[in-house]
Order: structure tokens, then sequence, then C-alpha cells
């Protein structure tokens, strides 16, 4: 299933938020996602779209809400 | 009941999020959804729409608000 | 106070979760809606609107705010 | 300061939710409120608007975020 | 840096709640605001805007966003 | 990656909570942030947006989403 384009999606590809996380999904980095529950995510972004972030972790594929995101840090 | 088609409601069927879940309804997969509150509920998603997912869990169907969700794991 | 009738206010009663909810009404079935502060809150439901829900339980009417409900158990 | 009438704020008096509210104003009714924080506040109710309500409390006026209400009890 | 008038924000100044809060800015009353955190701040209130209250507590200036807010205690 | 200019985000620069973050980020002031999770961050803001705060924080670039802020002290 290839992601289709943000222009497909509402993301606004201006903003430096979105700018950063495709900067992410791009370099393929190790990420660790804080959740509004205190947990601690670590894996790496598959994609991000106007409401979901998918997190590949340990084999899973977690879709995150993103209202559930605190905060992501890499 | 059968589910209306996603272009009777408003769910954007090009996003990766909606089409994933999608995905994991046909093909009844077994899922974990974590909830803000902390829960963790173990079932099948029957249907998605603009502010809910039904789960089919132990013989319950729970209607669970997105909201309260924090991610979905596959 | 007879319920107004849907039309009147904002509910797409298209959506799959309303048409459930409705039903629950019709059949003044007992339900269980677990809240994101944690309570556990038992019922029937007389109505539901744009923002609120409107439970029957133990005497008391509670006036619910949607945005505080993680599911409904039926 | 007297309330301004619902029509110069954006309240939909339709809404089931809002009649009750309404009612609950015009009887001077002592209610209870459930908040998403756990607390839980006993007072009447002064008045309602698009965001908040003013609950008269032991001598004090509460501004209260509609977003942090679970529920109103009466 | 004067605050800029309300017209020039998104403030709807017909609304109880914003007109309420004016008032304790005007007066520089002492309030307290409990948070969705549990947290109670006590301070007076310099300026409210479209999604925050700008809080002076003990020579420091709270930028407390209003989606984080329960209550305002005056 | 120079931070787009606020005209081609949303940000409303007329607020004076934008305008307050602006003045924080070019006086590359230390602040902390306090998450409705009840975390405490402290650093300095790279840039703000629509929906999140970067925070350059011991070496680490946090992108925290708003609506996880309860509030900055400066």
């Amino acid at each position: 299933m290839s992601a289709p384009t943000a222009t497909k999606i509402g993301l606004n590809t201006l903003l430096p938020s979105i700018r950063r996380i495709h900067g992410i999904i791009r370099e393929k980095s190790e990420v660790e996602i804080k959740l509004v529950t205190g947990d601690q995510l670590r894996g790496k972004i598959n994609w991000i779209d106007d409401s979901c972030i998918c997190l590949d972790t340990s084999g899973h594929k977690l879709i995150i809400w993103q209202h559930a995101i605190a905060y992501i840090k890499s």
C-alpha cells in the first residue's frame, strides 16, 4: 500500500511540524513517542495523516491517534 | 444492519489510517485497542464511522468514541 | 418534553454509531457507559444530541458530555 | 449583568441538553457536576454559554469550561 | 505590549464567560484556576485570547491553554 | 530549514499568546512547559505552528502537540 502523497490528504506540508515528521520518515529515524496516557513508545514512523501516525514498533504496527500524542522525541 | 458505504458518511477513505482500518475489518483481524483511560480491549472491529469504532469483544458490542482511543495494535 | 426528532438537531442519522444508539433507545436496553474518568455508569439512554447523552440511572437523570465517554457496552 | 438571551450567543436551544439545562436554571435546582478531573461540585447553575457554565457554589462563582465536564446529575 | 482590543481577536464578547473574565481583568481580582491536571494556580489574569489566558502568579507569567482549564474560581 | 514566516501557516499573530511566544523565541529565553500528563519540560522554543511547538531540551528536539500543553512559564 504506497502512502498517498500528502496533497491527497489534508496535511499542510508548509507546517514545520509536518515537514519535521516527513523528514523523520524519510531518514527512517528511531523516535520516542510519549502519549497522554504516559505510555512511551519507541519505533519508526511509517506515515502520518490528518488524524493518525503509524509507528512500526517491535514487529507491530500501531495506528496512533494524534490527539493521544504528547510529544515526539528525535 | 448492513454498514452504509463510506461515501454516505464523512470518512476520508484516502487517509492511510482509514484504509488500514478498513483492511483490518475486511480481514476480520483480532486487534488490541488502547484507550486514553489505560483500558486495553481485544476483539474484532465491526465498523468505523466519523466519531466511533464498533468492537466485538467477548460477546459484547462496544461503541468506542475515537476521541478515547490512544492506539490500535494489529 | 418530547425529544425533538433528529432532523431538528445536527445528528447524522446515517452514521452506524447514531443508528445503533437510536436502536438502544427504542429497545430501552440497559447499557454500561465507561467514562474517560474511569467511572462506569449503568442505566437506560433517554436521548442523544450533538453534544450529550441523557442516562436514566437509579432515579437520576445524568446529562453526560459525549467528550467524556470512552465507550458504551450493550 | 442580565444574561443575554440565547439567540445572542451560539447555543442551539433545540438541543435536549440545552433545553434541560435551561430548565434547571429556571427551576434554580441544586445539581452535582462531575468533572473529568474527578472533582464533584454541588451548587446552582447561573448560566450556560457556548464554552462555559457558571456554577454558584458555597458563595463562589465558578466559571467551568464545558470541555472539563463529565456529567451533570439532577 | 498593550492588549489588542477584543475585536482584533476572535473572542465573542457577548458570551457571559468572556464578559465575566474581562470584568475580572478590569477589577484586577485575585482568582484560582483549577487545571485538568489537578494543579491549582492563584494569581491575576492579564489577558485572555481565543486559545489562552495569561496569569501573573508569584512573579511568573503563565500562558495557560484554555483546553487545560477546568474552572476559574473568583 | 528556515522557519516559514507566520503568514504561510495559520497562526493568528494578533493573538497575545502567539505574540508572547514569538517574543520568547526571538529572545531565546529558557521556559518551562507543563504538559497535561504532568511532565515538566525545560528548554528553548525553536518554533510554533498551528498544532505543535518545537522545544530544544538537553540536546533533543521535542515536537510537542499544543493539545498536550497545560501552560508555559517564562
